[in-house]
């Protein structure tokens, strides 16, 4: 080839080519194929951009950092504990005020436990015993509180059945708990719950507190949905808004989660990057009645008397653990994510004239005639 | 324009506009094309539809609550602590009841702590002195245990090097652990995990526990592959399916990820959406032989004697910290991911085209008639 | 139809159908297309495959688990607590060495408080009395420290307002916090933070410290940006990377996030996969002057004397809690991920086509001309 040639070569690589269309005069097909094209562009433009905001760049890595503080105290008289005053330090667990904390509504409290030998709790079947031989020494006890000692201890005369001496901190606990909450007026401590966040990406940051001069705010308000921008919580509503009982919640214990919602468009202002609270019980309610109900853990404090041995004071408390979790996603106007999806909405249009062509060629009276026009037999 | 041209417009607007193809009658470009249908199609049914449930609308914002609760006692016998009983209370740090937690295995136990002058720990580099003005009063040792006091402690002849004496918690923690775990039965412990998990978006719950009337399944059961709805866990066996000894481990202590895995399919019934569970050792073995081996934390007892002075008793505990992390998600058939899936295959299609005609135009022996036939050209 | 017009028919569905295309030598428009086509090429080669690696299957479900331990000690002398030695085990909260922790660099003690009566602290507006009915007995301070006892005490003339008497845990905290951090020496301490990760898919286990034989390395290197795979951190300087200085944040507390983010191209040698830390203050500090700022909380340990009666010293600590944070994702190769993307993109071309035709048939001169070659009238 010489250099005239190659000059056409490259001359007819800037000729535009396109597509030859056959206009079928069927109106029926025609306005198919226009509703399925308004189809996609209302499912473009509405479901796309408006709803999924498709012309978004959008950052769901959310930093985020929760402090909270509870206030209230609760004064209990019970024959066990005498006059008892309960602040702060004493009834939430742990004391860090993260973004996971407990506060106790009902114990039971087993003081002066020392490491000594009394029986095995009545009702543990694997200590059940008639002679001292069903008590092997150094054993453990299968769900029971201590090692057995090797000794039968009977109640009565000799061949009824006793309960296996055992080795643990004695006394035990006593199986049953308050009939009332003991600290049932726990429904009217609030929790302050600071929650600053961060967009990494759009380096945006907002919390959940009004940026106010007025201190007085802060220490008189209480969250509601009129007032959502006040961050002091009433346990008693939050209970509520899950949709739960607190006096019945208080008794068995139980996981109630507060879930904090950033939905922010940081193409409009950042006064309306708003948080939205939820409450929801997230230990579920249908094992109510069964051996799961309920949330309780044990903890002790442990003492040293003037002799240098330990003793300590058990407790068995039942009561709310608030989970406080955060969730995210900020968006902003970027070109990329626009143009690829303004592209893949039109490349869907192929699927129209797909599906137009299938009833075009197969599915109409005269469609052996648009099939002899459409397809060109080469001779 | 007159009405009359108004209106052809208008109706021209419902012609339908198909594109002309062209026939080649070529088999093995037909075949070829054939194929690559076949592909798409393969690819849009097998992969997106069936094994990605591309017509399911998916949830990934799973709540979740854990609650765990130990269960277990040991007995132990050392020449330090004497005669032992350890219950969940003693061995169980924090006694909360989360999704972390962890289980004392081995301990070096340091009792009657006093804020006293006492000699640094051999083997501590920047405490080694020859007089006392390399003990300048005051200042911290370097990864030591105490401040100096200005005086140089010697055990022999005058020339010979000393340690500095420090103003710390004396006696200071002998260096030595025990040569076997003093809590290795841990290894008979068992663990009780009660996850409760939500879909929000489809509004579904669940828990890992079967809604069972039986309450003595719950209390005997423990799980394995088979009874993989008992939520009763073998200490021992968490650690062998993550492929570690236990033994071994308690020596040293490690981390072990207990994975929950929800993949709910709720287009069939809600008894079909099982937890799958997985245990991996997650702190990596490939450190095992170097100093930053194992897992292990010191805290200590407070206590105050007659005279109003703290003591404490120090324990460095070497153990196994279990983490449960859950993760889920769930689907259900919706109608717009259906027809964005099928769209998305369609536009595939086009692709097929492209290829082919590629090998028409350029690679076959007749491709100079097919580009004739194929591009007309406009005179 | 008889057996040859079946076998035409089958035949014929080999037959390769292409559309047919018209050419426009229309220069103009012809470059337009092929900008177009260029500019899509390099968005699927630059976009999708280099910069978003388009091309690799990837997993972000990392699992990560994190070990810190804190070194240092800190001497203090001040009035209230007498010289006083801080060791590790008193400064952080809590000991277990997980991902969150939080050191003491400030604090109020109240020592020996006791369930008695003494008189409500100034300043707490429900408290204010002026005679005995003004505090009735039994309800508690809003915002206060106890309940009251039913009498007002005065401190002066029989006139003047009091403050009523109250039960409480007594005396109640004094107001004041040091001016000056007490442990303001925190800043020296040093964290060791061992990450080991693991992408599950790709079944890849990595951690951030250096597999290395010279166990001295770890004992004696700082983190710096020169130093990234020494895991061992000083906390001045990871407040001051988070731009803040330490003594301020010390007085009042804060929050101060540790990311740790693994980016992962499994395509090359693992040793190139390296941690990225980022520092950053969590919690915001626009709000350092209201009365929401820093961070603190109120822990006790709990004594009890020779009676049997309960005591307890309250600590109120400021400090500094860190978060460490992981976050990653690993790709690899994969053939399906490269075929969709590589269709995408393709499919985009049609895009181009639309938008060239849309000039063709109605922005140029000749466009009528071009309308009649490319609309095949049927007649």
């Amino acid at each position: 080839m010489g250099q005239v040639a190659w000059k056409g070569l490259f001359l007819s690589f800037f000729d535009y080519k396109t597509e030859k269309y056959v206009i079928a005069k069927n109106k029926k097909v025609g306005i198919l194929f226009r509703i399925v094209q308004l189809s996609i562009l209302a499912y473009l433009v509405g479901w796309v951009f408006v709803v999924k905001k498709g012309y978004q760049d959008t950052d769901t890595s959310i930093q985020s950092s929760v402090i909270t503080k509870l206030k209230g105290v609760a004064y209990t008289n019970t024959t066990e504990l005498g006059p008892r005053l309960w602040d702060v330090v004493d009834y939430v667990i742990p004391p860090q005020g993260e973004n996971v904390f407990f506060v106790v509504t009902n114990l039971i409290v087993t003081p002066n436990q020392r490491q000594e030998k009394c029986r095995e709790s009545f009702g543990i079947t694997d200590a059940v015993c008639s002679k001292n031989t069903d008590c092997p020494e150094g054993e453990p006890v299968i769900a029971g509180n201590g090692v057995k000692t090797g000794r039968c201890l009977k109640s009565g005369a000799v061949n009824t059945t006793g309960m296996c001496e055992i080795f643990a901190w004695c006394p035990l606990e006593k199986r049953q708990k308050p009939k009332i909450p003991v600290l049932g007026k726990a429904e009217n401590f609030t929790v302050y719950i600071k929650n600053s966040i961060r967009f990494p990406k759009f380096n945006f940051s907002k919390a959940n507190i009004l940026n106010t001069e007025d201190d007085s705010f802060l220490k008189t308000c209480r969250y509601s949905k009129e007032n959502h921008y006040c961050p002091i919580f009433h346990l008693g509503k939050i209970v509520s808004w899950s949709g739960n009982n607190f006096q019945e919640l208080a008794m068995e214990g139980g996981v109630i989660g507060i879930q904090i919602e950033w939905d922010c468009n940081l193409d409009r202002d950042a006064s309306e990057c708003h948080p939205q609270y939820s409450f929801t019980r997230l230990d579920n309610k249908f094992t109510e009645k069964s051996v799961s109900s309920g949330y309780n853990f044990r903890y002790a404090k442990y003492y040293r008397d003037a002799n240098g041995t330990d003793y300590r004071t058990l407790i068995k408390a039942y009561g709310i653990r608030f989970d406080i979790m955060v969730n995210g996603k900020a968006g902003k106007f970027n070109i990329i994510p626009t143009i690829i999806n303004i592209g893949s909405g039109l490349a869907l249009m192929g699927v129209g004239a797909f599906i137009c062509d299938l009833v075009l060629l197969y599915f109409i009276k005269k469609s052996n005639f648009y099939r002899d026009k459409k397809f060109e037999e080469v001779k």
